[in-house]
């Protein structure tokens, strides 16, 4: 019997959602074993279908569920039948604002063996941890609209930002950045411009940094941090930055890195006080769902990104390991594979 | 004596400000006289210097003379001995607000013979206009903070979105798309979060849309279109946006073409109620200044993005013209050319 088993819920949800995740649980099944970790599974038909079948994104009782686990693993979401934001927020944002996961964790690696949009661009150029904050910015949902319909309509959006929930991410970025080796981190915002929220978010690194005198800080403006994540990548190692800066610059991460297929991330609340969540970066693809032609590395990687959390960081080193040799071949050309045989290969090499 | 004179007031501003203004105007002079316009400049000595003598960012007199003038030209403005923010909201976005520049026009153009960061691009794929809002969104500066230094403090920030705002950037986006070969439109936005804005801004696109059945409309949400700036760069033409989602994706625009050394931009009162001011989108660069190692070319296009907008379009097409035969040779190799000598060059060409 397993030393310790993992209650993991988890969430296939719409599209290619359920083709992924299954590889990913195969992926971390093996892993996991060779940790003695046992995952124990149950799953929850959440998405597009429920919406349509009940009009509920999120049942209260099915929150209640998911509480009770110790990690959520979700494939995708979402369906061009579905209004855009319903689930987003009704599901995805709703799970990380009632499970408090305030640090969106994004690695963006280039793997060997992938090709980057970039020109002369390789591995050694693109290792890069974006910590995005998870529950505040203008993510919170704040703001309102007047006169609506008339030409004196107003719609104003706010975004907020506590010196509580700023510090927390700070301070996580802060301990990630203090055990790699370049030991940087580079704050990405809009001060010159943002001036509440920037001032707050500056002074506030200033002071957590000084807890970790060995960190090197930098200070980036996010339209030119956009830039430099295209021409000069190698510049960050830990990002620390707000919701809404964080959700654009990963996917240019995700971009310079091979694109969506391969992007992992993890919705955490580190304190462990709510279960944390997995998902891949990219969406439910409906054009492509039901073919076996979805790529289900990302799925997996985040499954290791749930690893690191759930504290087997060796286990996620062999499933990173598993992925790094798996595309060097891919880079050596041969037959396109399905979801399944990219799984089977995986779960082989891990 | 020339048909016409323009009343052009320049404020060179800081660093490498002076030098690629110089230029510009070298080859705006020849162009304009070509087409029968005299200009007729007067310098404003505006930016760090001002700044550290009097406290000044703009003094009101000065706004007063530069609202008589036809249009405006600017270097650039900034110095790391001034905090961040004062002279760019002082100075910049208080000459885009007093002067209603509500049109941000930044062309994304990948002239032949510049190389592109990304592998396999050339200039039949990127060819795009970017039309960001200048008056309003997150940059109205609305918002506060609560209990600063306190473990409790809340930091605001508000994005003021108008449906008079919205709808003149909008209809000019579509006129732009109208005349364009594609006749495509873009909004990018992030709707499925910031939904009282992203409300305002897809019902604004479609009820002006109506008017231009010509113009196919496409949405993307900033996210993904930061990402397809890098990997899909072919699937933009004319795209329209908020102030902030404009600023960070024209930062992309300009790395993917070859840098900020090359991004032009307008900012523009397409009413003429108040003169527009054009500059490149790169900054004051200290670290060269006055090393004569500024290329021109930024500047020298933002003049014709004037010339356009002054309704003298075949001078701007003139420059247009010489800086990509210019940009040709550089392929070729051959020395490195000083700002001046470029500035000779181009001023030569047209
Ligand atoms: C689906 C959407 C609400 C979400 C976000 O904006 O955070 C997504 O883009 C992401 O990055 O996880
Ligand atoms: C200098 C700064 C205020 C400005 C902006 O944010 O608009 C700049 O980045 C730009 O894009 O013109």
């Amino acid at each position: 019997m397993a030393a310790r088993t993992v209650k993991l819920a988890v969430i296939p949800g719409d599209g290619i959602g359920s083709e992924v995740v299954a590889e990913g649980l195969k992926v971390l099944g093996v892993a996991a074993a060779q940790f003695d970790l046992a995952v124990d599974t149950t799953e929850y038909e959440l998405g597009a279908k429920l919406w349509h079948r009940t009009g509920e994104t999120l049942p209260d009782s099915v929150a209640a569920e998911l509480r009770e686990h110790d990690a959520i693993y979700l494939g995708a979401v979402g369906d061009p039948s579905v209004p855009s934001g319903v689930l987003e927020r009704g599901l995805l944002l709703r799970l990380r604002f009632d499970f408090d996961h305030y640090v969106n964790l994004r690695p963006v690696r280039l793997y060997p063996g992938v090709e980057s949009p970039l020109a002369g661009v390789g591995p050694e150029d693109i290792d890069m941890l974006v910590v995005r904050e998870g529950t505040e910015g203008p993510y919170a949902g704040a703001g309102g609209v007047l006169r609506k319909g008339t030409p004196h309509e107003i719609a104003t959006q706010d975004s907020v930002n506590t010196r509580f929930g700023v510090e927390r991410v700070v301070r996580y970025a802060f301990e990630k950045a203090a055990v790699r080796p370049r030991q940087k981190l580079t704050l990405v915002h809009k001060d010159n411009v943002l001036t509440f929220a920037g001032e707050l978010w500056q002074r506030t690194v200033k002071e957590v940094g000084a807890e970790y005198p060995q960190v090197s800080v930098d200070y980036c403006h996010v339209d030119a941090a956009a830039m430099f994540f295209v021409n000069q990548p190698g510049r960050f190692d830990v990002v620390v930055t707000d919701n809404l800066f964080g959700d654009i610059i990963t996917d240019i991460g995700a971009a310079i890195t091979g694109g969506i297929g391969l992007a992992a991330s993890g919705n955490i609340n580190p304190d462990n006080t709510f279960p944390s969540m997995f998902e891949p970066v990219h969406g439910s693809a409906p054009d492509i769902a039901g073919q076996g032609k979805a790529d289900p590395t990302a799925t997996v990687l985040s499954a290791a990104t749930m690893l690191d959390h759930l504290g087997v960081p060796e286990a996620a080193r062999r499933i990173e390991a598993a992925v790094s040799a798996d595309l060097k071949t891919r880079a050596q050309g041969g037959a396109v594979r399905s979801t399944t045989q990219i799984g089977d290969d995986l779960a082989a090499r891990v």
